[in-house]
């Protein structure tokens, strides 16, 4: 099975641990300076965040996350193998998590979490103007509480730590440059 | 070894597998809405990312990346046992992968890159007019390659996805709007 990946090659793989939520595998590889050496890395679920934006203002999801305690974030998580698409996945998320659906939806490209870990993107995605329709969030979500703020605010989050989930910070940012000073 | 975290208790931990790049662990916990259940997640290091600007161009690295193949990203790294400090260690990263050191620093906060996934933070950090003085890259970073690009330039990246690492797109965009327009 070796297979050449630019200035690497992988000569082999093992499974080290299975579970339902993550898969952590041992590769072989020659790295790019020609010594061999090991890569371990962890499979898991690509996720979406959605930055949704309801009369101007942004919806933010505050929840205590099990392992990094209370934080905002954009609505979204992992995609399900049933999810179609990215699209269809943060349309899914969006309407769980804030009873918000539709609207006008743009595609803002995928970013790498942990590149060194995992190759699982996160696709970001913004939608103008959904309607409310019913939230239906998932049992480990029974805390999670919906926030409606402005750009500026979401901004400030980010710089005050209160909105620290990486992607969900960039969402923020970018959709604050488009709309410009 | 039972622990309350805001609405979750934990009640056990096993670990599955450990390597030296990763450990993985499942938890038996009690979830928000009362069920018990498990939660599987990775410890691995904390990050640093460091936006560098020189003469207001920003320093940015391109290598292939074993999982996610050619990526732009600003300097950094997983943080060493031996650094004493997030700070420390954005330095000695700053100075391996492009050649400077010094400057004025700021600290730009820390992000969760997968805070479903790992608690590991990746630490901001920026440098105004750092100093040339010599570069000395890691092994498996035999083909970085260092640019300096304007700015705009880099958000330009971020969005037409050759920047997607999510805490680097993260401090490019936030020292885009700290610029202002």
């Amino acid at each position: 099975m070796t297979e050449r990946r630019g200035p690497w090659v992988r000569h082999s793989r093992v499974p080290l641990c299975a579970t339902p939520r993550l898969t952590a595998y041992r590769d072989e590889v020659t790295l790019p300076h020609g010594m061999r050496g090991t890569y371990d890395w962890v499979q898991v679920p690509d996720q979406v965040r959605v930055g949704a934006l309801v009369n101007g203002a942004l919806l933010v999801v505050e929840q205590f996350h099990y392992l990094t305690g209370p934080m905002w974030q954009l609505p979204g998580g992992s995609m399900d193998p049933a999810d179609r698409s990215s699209r269809k996945a943060a349309e899914r998320e969006l309407v769980e998590e804030t009873g918000y659906r539709d609207g006008r939806w743009y595609d803002r490209g995928s970013l790498r979490a942990l590149p060194g870990l995992t190759p699982a993107q996160v696709h970001l995605w913004s939608t103008i103007d959904p309607a409310w329709s019913r939230a239906a969030p998932e049992p480990e979500e029974a805390d999670l509480v919906v926030r409606r703020v402005t750009l500026n605010e979401a901004v400030f989050a980010v710089r005050d730590g209160r909105l620290r989930c990486a992607a969900s910070a960039a969402l923020v940012m970018m959709l604050a440059l488009d709309r410009g000073p």
